[in-house]
């Protein structure tokens, strides 16, 4: 049992959690709790590290069987862990290496979600949980988009880190203009005289634009897309949230899709 | 200027910052920021702090042109901010009163938000903003949920606080009897036998529950609706975020309501 959290395994653990940067030279990120272990693809597991008493319960247990992992005692655990309540189980991960074949689908109609410089983890993970949901054949970000291995946004997640493809793109202007030889680019927009987001076809293909929590996106981004929309809003609502926003249209995308 | 947080005013700050019951009983709610500040109703202000730096910059001190409001040093302003990069102003508002009748709106068709036993403060602020921008007439919480007056919900709301209606009840089933005579009620529930959430005229009375996060909604109260709904998922989804399923319910009401 590791008892040190001077130990290398946990300091790199520890230094994972915090750095982008080393998860991508590592090509590796961290999953914590039963849930996201259970649902962890078992070929792309590195490795298992279990805290001292979630051994002890013999129900939990179980689900180690058959599985290498390191037992850790609870101080280190809760060093490592990203959690005020640690479940007791952690994976190392191999990270995904999507390419744009990959987040178009396999069918005719691509449902795009595309991401500029989103920040809030929380929104992100958000966003690939509905956008399972919903259906989206894959995620866009652009280079200063939070990093979607943040533990905060694979915890919100909830398991569909594992399912929806996504691509980070350097340059999202043209990623833009490669998205629009294959799909209607729909920015959405806050100004009052644009289309409602309710009267396009969105059974065609179709790639949703949303930006920046507090700037939305920017002037050139919305000069590439096809068309600007709006989500109407009553009251005094300048703006919703970015993952509401995003989930309201990719599910009315679904909505129009699902028969 | 106030420079000690041993001073009286500065201790209760921090007391209602910390306590719904204080909240209550002074029946006060502390806002943020200078959004926050700008849309709250000026007859309900009881109080305004700002910070010794927020002064010093000549155009934000303009709006508090013709206000009574209390300085206090920059250290005193951290210690009674809930936020990490605090704006430098407060204020102190008198809590909302509503009715039964408040929350079912002036018109023919109220559109009711009914949660039970919601936690997370950020999912219920981000449920009032967009409510507002849906146009829902009122927001019913069973009295488990998180205060609407915790500041992380305020900060959510981006000032939809001030204007949705909203109640909380002691008895959510007996509530669920009186609104049943108004509305008809749609349970959010993940069972896939259940009737898509696109199927049904929502132009009528309508109220939406939506339950726990973790949970759901509790079987007494499911068993009172007049009919379960299902948000369609797609892939290995097992449900939604809370105020991600709540938006995507207000905001079909709001599309079919929309002509």
């Amino acid at each position: 049992m590791i008892t040190a959290n001077t130990n290398p395994q946990i300091k790199n653990i520890i230094a994972l959690q915090k750095k982008a940067k080393l998860r991508r030279e590592q090509d590796l990120f961290i999953v914590e709790g039963i849930k996201m272990f259970m649902e962890a693809p078992k070929e792309r597991i590195q490795a298992v590290y279990v805290s001292e008493s979630f051994l002890k319960d013999k129900e939990q247990a179980e689900i180690l069987k058959d599985i290498r992992y390191e037992c850790v005692s609870d101080k280190v655990f809760a060093d490592i862990s990203d959690t005020m309540t640690p479940q007791g189980i952690m994976a190392l991960v191999k990270q995904y290496h999507y390419t744009f074949d990959d987040i178009m689908g396999e069918g005719n109609a691509p449902l795009l979600m595309v991401l500029e410089e989103l920040n809030d983890p929380g929104n992100l993970g958000t966003i690939v949980r509905t956008g399972e949901g919903a259906g989206v054949t894959g995620i866009v970000l652009s280079k200063g988009c939070v990093d979607i291995y943040n533990s905060k946004v694979i915890r919100a997640t909830m398991g569909s880190i594992y399912r929806v493809p996504f691509l980070y793109v350097d340059d999202i202007n043209s990623a833009l203009e490669e998205i629009k030889k294959r799909c209607t680019v729909y920015a959405a927009y806050l100004d009052e005289e644009m289309n409602d987001c309710y009267s396009n076809d969105y059974k065609k293909p179709t790639a949703f634009l949303v930006g920046n929590e507090a700037n939305g996106l920017s002037d050139e981004v919305v000069k590439l897309a096809d068309k600007k929309i709006i989500i109407p809003m009553q009251g005094k609502v300048e703006s919703l949230n970015a993952s509401v926003a995003a989930s309201i249209l990719m599910y009315e995308a679904h909505r129009q899709r699902r028969d």
